[in-house]
Formats: C-alpha cells, sequence, structure tokens
C-alpha cells in the first residue's frame, strides 16, 4: 500500500453546503495524511442506483489499496446498516441500500462487515448526517490501518438492487434503461460493450436505439467523428453505448433522461 | 498541532472563475505542505451573514490548529481591515465586516489582530482580489508557524453583525429568520436546539412553526422517520430547528427562503 | 523544485460525473505524492477559447514547477496531437488545439514536445476520454521527474487561435470581446491594463465603453467605490478591463455575454 492511503467520496450533498467539508475534516482529524478525492457529490437527492452506477465509472481508474466512501442514504437514522466491503484491490464503505450492487457484481466481495463498533463513529452519532458521524471516520481509520473486522460482524446479506436481465436477440427489441446523463447532454444506456461486441457478432451487426424522437442506429468510434448533424451511438469510456450528438446535448434532443427507457434492436 | 496544517476556505467565489484555484496556489507557493479543504464557495454572492452561518456549521468538524479562511468581501480595497483571530482551538481569517460574528460567539477570541504587516501580503495587493492577496497569503504563513503577533497590531474592537434576540415564552409566536436552505430543500430556522429544548420542557411541550403556506408541528428525529406526507420539523445535524419533508424539498413546498421571518410558538 | 509537485486542472468536464475523479486516481496512481489543484472543470463545452483564458488568469499564482493540464478536447479521439510544454517556470499540458495560444504568448516556450510515446499512456487509451488515458499519467510521469523530451518529438508548429489586434486610437472605436462574465455578473474585456494605461496616457484621458444598453465610462478603482447606482469600469485582478455594477450583474444589466462585441473609444 502507498505510504498515503486515497480515500473517494460520492454523495448526493452537492457543494452549497458544507457537509462535504464537515466529512473531510473529520477524517483528516482521525488520519491527517490521507488523501480524499471527490469522484462528485451532485448525485441527484436520494438515488441510490446512480451513485451505485457513478461509483462505478470511476473506481478502477485508482490505485489499490482506495477506500471509496458513498453516502446517498435516505435511510439515515433509521434501522438500515452500514457496510465496509473488501474485494481483491479496493475497501469500500456505504449504508446497505444496495448502493455497491454495480461495483459487487463487477468486484466480488472478499469480506463484508456492519459497521457496529462505536468507538471507530464520532462520539454519539447524529440521526441525520451519518457521513460525518459514521462513515467519514470509519474511513479515516481504515486509513490508519484499522482491519475490518474490528469495525463489526461480518455480513452474509447485504441489500441489492435488483437488476433488469438484458436479453438480446436479433429482430427482438430489448428494453434499456438511460442510466445517466452527462455534463456534455450524452445519454449512457444500460448496455455494456462486453455483452453487446459478442451479440453485434453473431447477429447481421447492425444495431438501433429506438426513442420517442426515432431511432439513432449509426455506431461511430469517437465524438468528434463524421459530419452528419443527427444524433449517433459509441461505447464511452466506461464501455456503455451512450448516445450523443456532435457538439450537442443528444439528452435534450431525444427527451431522454435517467430512468426512462429506450428499445434497443438487433437488426436481424 | 499536526505536521500538516490544515486551511479551510469559505467564499462567495464559486466554482466557475479560477479565483479559489488562485488562492490555492498562492498559498501552496509560500506553505507546500498545507493540506486545503473547501468548505463552500456557493455563498449567495455579497452574503455575509450566509458565509458566517456557513462556516460555523463545519468548524467544529476540523482538528485543533486549523486556519479557517472566509471571504466575503463586498467591501474589497476600501477601508474595511481585515482580521486574524486566534480562538482556543482554531484560527479564523476574514475581512472585518462582522463574517465572523456568529463563530466567535460560541468560541471567544483569544488574540485578535487587523492585518496591516504587508510583507505577509502578495506583492502590491489588487483593489479587488484581497482573497488571492492578503487573506491566502496570510493563512499559508500562519500555517508555516508565523505569529498572529506579527500580522499587525492587536484589535480591540471589530464589527459585529445584529443578532435579533429570540424570546420564548408559551402561547407568545417568536419571529425566526430562514438562515439558509440546503441542497435537499430543507430550511434551516435561527434556533438552536440547547435554546430550544428547555424551554420545550418548561411549557406544555408542544411546538409550532407557523409559515404562509401553515403551521407544521410535528418534530421527528430524522429524515427517514414517521409516514405522513407533510412538512415537519427536526433538528439537524449542526443542532438547529429545520423544516423537513419526507424526500421532498420542503422549502419549496411551503415557500420559504432565507432571510424570511417564520414564526415559532411554544404551546401553552 | 518543492518536493511536492503540483498539477492543476482546467476542463470542460463539470462536477457532476466522474470524469474529474477519474483524472485525479489515474494520477495518484502513478504519483501518488502530487498535490492537484483545480482551477476550475466549468469552461463552457467545447470553448477553447475560454479555457485558455481561464488558465491564463490563474497559472501565475503558482509557485515555480507546476504542471498545468488543461482539456477542452472536442477533437478527442481524432489525429489532433497533445503537446507538452515547458516554460521558463512551468509545465503546460494540453491538446494542440489552440487552448494554450494566450499562455504562450505571454510565457514562451521552451521546449515543446508532442505526446507520443505510449508506454506514458493508461492501457490503450479510449477514443472518447484522454484526459484520464494521456493527459493526467502524462502530467503524473512529469511529476516524478520525467524528462519531456521523453514524451514525444519536439514541436516546431502548433495550433494557434487566430487574435484580433487591438489598435486604439483616440476618438476611433475599436470592438473588444467580451471574454468572460464571472460569478458576479462582471463582463471581463479583451484588454489589458499594460495595453490601455499607455493610451489612455497619450489620449485626452477619458475613456468610454459602449455597449447595446448604453455607454459606461466611469473608472473605479474597486467594487465598493464611489456610490453611483450605474455600471462602471475598472481593471480586475487579472489586469484586464471589466464592466462591473455594485452589488450587482453588470452583465445581465447591459445584456453582455462572452463572445459578443463591444466598442471602447478613448475621447480625442
Amino acid at each position: 500500500l502507498p505510504p498515503r492511503r486515497i480515500v473517494t467520496l460520492t454523495t448526493d450533498f452537492g457543494l452549497v453546503d458544507t457537509f462535504v467539508g464537515r466529512m473531510k475534516g473529520v477524517a483528516l482529524g482521525i488520519c491527517p495524511d490521507v488523501e480524499i478525492v471527490d469522484l462528485t457529490h451532485e448525485v441527484p437527492a436520494h438515488d441510490v442506483e446512480a451513485a451505485g452506477y457513478l461509483l462505478w465509472t470511476a473506481y478502477t481508474a485508482f490505485p489499490p489499496g482506495t477506500i471509496h466512501v458513498a453516502v446517498v442514504d435516505p435511510g439515515v437514522g433509521t434501522e438500515r446498516k452500514g457496510l465496509a466491503v473488501r474485494t481483491e484491490h479496493h475497501v469500500f464503505i456505504a449504508p446497505d441500500n444496495g448502493l455497491l450492487t454495480r461495483v459487487l457484481e463487477e468486484e466480488p466481495p472478499g469480506a463484508v462487515h456492519f459497521l457496529e463498533a462505536t468507538h471507530y463513529f464520532r462520539g454519539e452519532p447524529s440521526a441525520t448526517f451519518h457521513g460525518r458521524d459514521i462513515f467519514a471516520p470509519v474511513a479515516a481509520w481504515i486509513a490508519r490501518g484499522t482491519d475490518l473486522a474490528h469495525l463489526g460482524p461480518e455480513a452474509t446479506e447485504w441489500v441489492r438492487l435488483p437488476r433488469r436481465p438484458l436479453d438480446l436477440a436479433p429482430g427482438r427489441p430489448s428494453p434499456v434503461r438511460v442510466l445517466h446523463v452527462d455534463r456534455f447532454g450524452n445519454a449512457t444506456l444500460d448496455v455494456a460493450r462486453n455483452i453487446l461486441e459478442p451479440a453485434l457478432a453473431r447477429s447481421a451487426g447492425r444495431l438501433s436505439v429506438q426513442t420517442l424522437a426515432g431511432p439513432v442506429s449509426e455506431l461511430r468510434r469517437t465524438y468528434g467523428d463524421g459530419s452528419g448533424p443527427g444524433p449517433f451511438l459509441l461505447f464511452n469510456s466506461s464501455g456503455h453505448l451512450e448516445v450523443a450528438l456532435r457538439e450537442g446535448r443528444a439528452a435534450d434532443a431525444l427527451g431522454l433522461e435517467p430512468g426512462l427507457d429506450v428499445l434497443l434492436i438487433l437488426e436481424a
């Protein structure tokens, strides 16, 4: 492990309030040489699934030993538990509300522990801000070397968000969800390259995404390719299929929003 | 003191321009191992009182020895002075415009100095950006170990913002200001738990907040409690009374904005 | 050079997605003790010239040896090259699309290299995110001590954005572009103090900026000066002429937007 452990933060706290700064203050008080990196604090409020997707896009960019804290927590102060998970390369800390579903499908958990040992918390935790009172201090103690086994009992079950299976068969439309609309208006679809490319190879090879505003079927390699003015498809930097528009906002042009479905069609 | 001193920043500079980055560059040039943490840069433009409130919500999350720089400074370049204040646990640096009023009510000042020793400034300070030219370099010199006494003469008077006293008597409505609306639409009221709870204990124990959109009187423990759809009250993570709405925006639903008054009623 | 090298980031990636966090993760994986500072991630999408202006406002606030990474990159994945430039005090890394034009006019390049040595990249670079795959890792390798000469062949030509010469003669209106509107609504004009002040001294000394909403001709020293309610001019903290309004938004009041022209008139 590197001498300075990295802690990443993913929340829906925004940057207008001081929630994020307070988490950092608590962590630095416990582990002064921790390196804290913001992934995003603009997860839509209370959207646990979006938080899981955004964390998933970013965690593999970090070196082994990184501790990822994600707090989107509509159930704060209720009976929901907290989790610390060690995988082969990373540590993840989050409320047990399904946030880690997508990450743990890709990076199987080694050890999973509930956060119950209150002496790793900040005093008497508030009922409203476990980011400051539980998740940040626990991350800082792990950065200082605390083993996950000290944090609480091993968990054998935890909350998983349901995932709709993707069934790609030529000629039959498959519903696919819009996962995210990025800063440039690109709409990310819940279809990974490593699933879609083999299916494309087995079909006649043409692909179409049907939106309420019409079909999009041209697959390009990058945003600057080609000259046509209309929307097109590409695989983005996380390996997901994306609807884009050259120097424009595809999501606005086509009425795409996170949570909406489009239809994916492999032509027969 | 820890080997790496922490400097926090609270400003109304936003994150679209490079004002904040320039403050950090100047500080790192003077004290390369300083750890800089953003509290918020989204204080409403020129709102000195909001800056003081937001700084107050966050400073106690930081370890002793932290240096807090707050710059909301409509009087930049005029005769207003700059202050450096040492309290028992922290150092605060700000324009002398009342920004520190709330913090210094809670954490009494040990030494207060005006910022006059120009050799701790950045060259010839501009008339428009003392964040970069005075406050950031002074913070970095303090982080390097400069004593406050070297920064300028001791101050015996400084600007304080007026505070309306809260007079809680059962049956008589007390006007209370909306201090802040957070990212989730929760409206924070200028009533602290340690004032209100004793008053509640002395009264019949029921509390009501009267807004233009109607009364709110249910006091819950956390955001996820209960099942009713309407707005409710709770004490937030800073210990202030807050109007909230489960997975909704109470401020929007009730027309609450910072600076507006509501009426607080302890039932007789 | 200081023991911890500083890397600044200027992009149009915003803070809603995880693009910036991923760049930081990659850089910290290569050079764990690098100090990363955000200048801004809110450059208008695809606006290469605005990125160059915003970087220019900030780079001189940083100590010698700082590595500045700027990524506004509508041509990502196409034939456009990447650049690393060493000047007397700084290193700049950006796509070769003219972004560095303004900086390199002020701080002449010593060595300029194209980024071609793929072993300094992150695996096989994607076609859509060279910030993560090329620019961040190259910056981290330079922070670790890699000489620019190892990154690729020396460049003798690179893309420069055209600049309209400013011809100031008394009595003759000169078109001047609005460079930027800052967080406070101040409109920055593409006229530097060191050009304008000598011209003012040679003329009758009165200056006027003609906007579609009328002329602005009062030159003040700072935002808090004077008492008039109307818009006024001042030189901002970067030394550019700016149209401001006391505790108001001059750009909104006068209909000024980046890219629009106003007329600058030195009275005869």
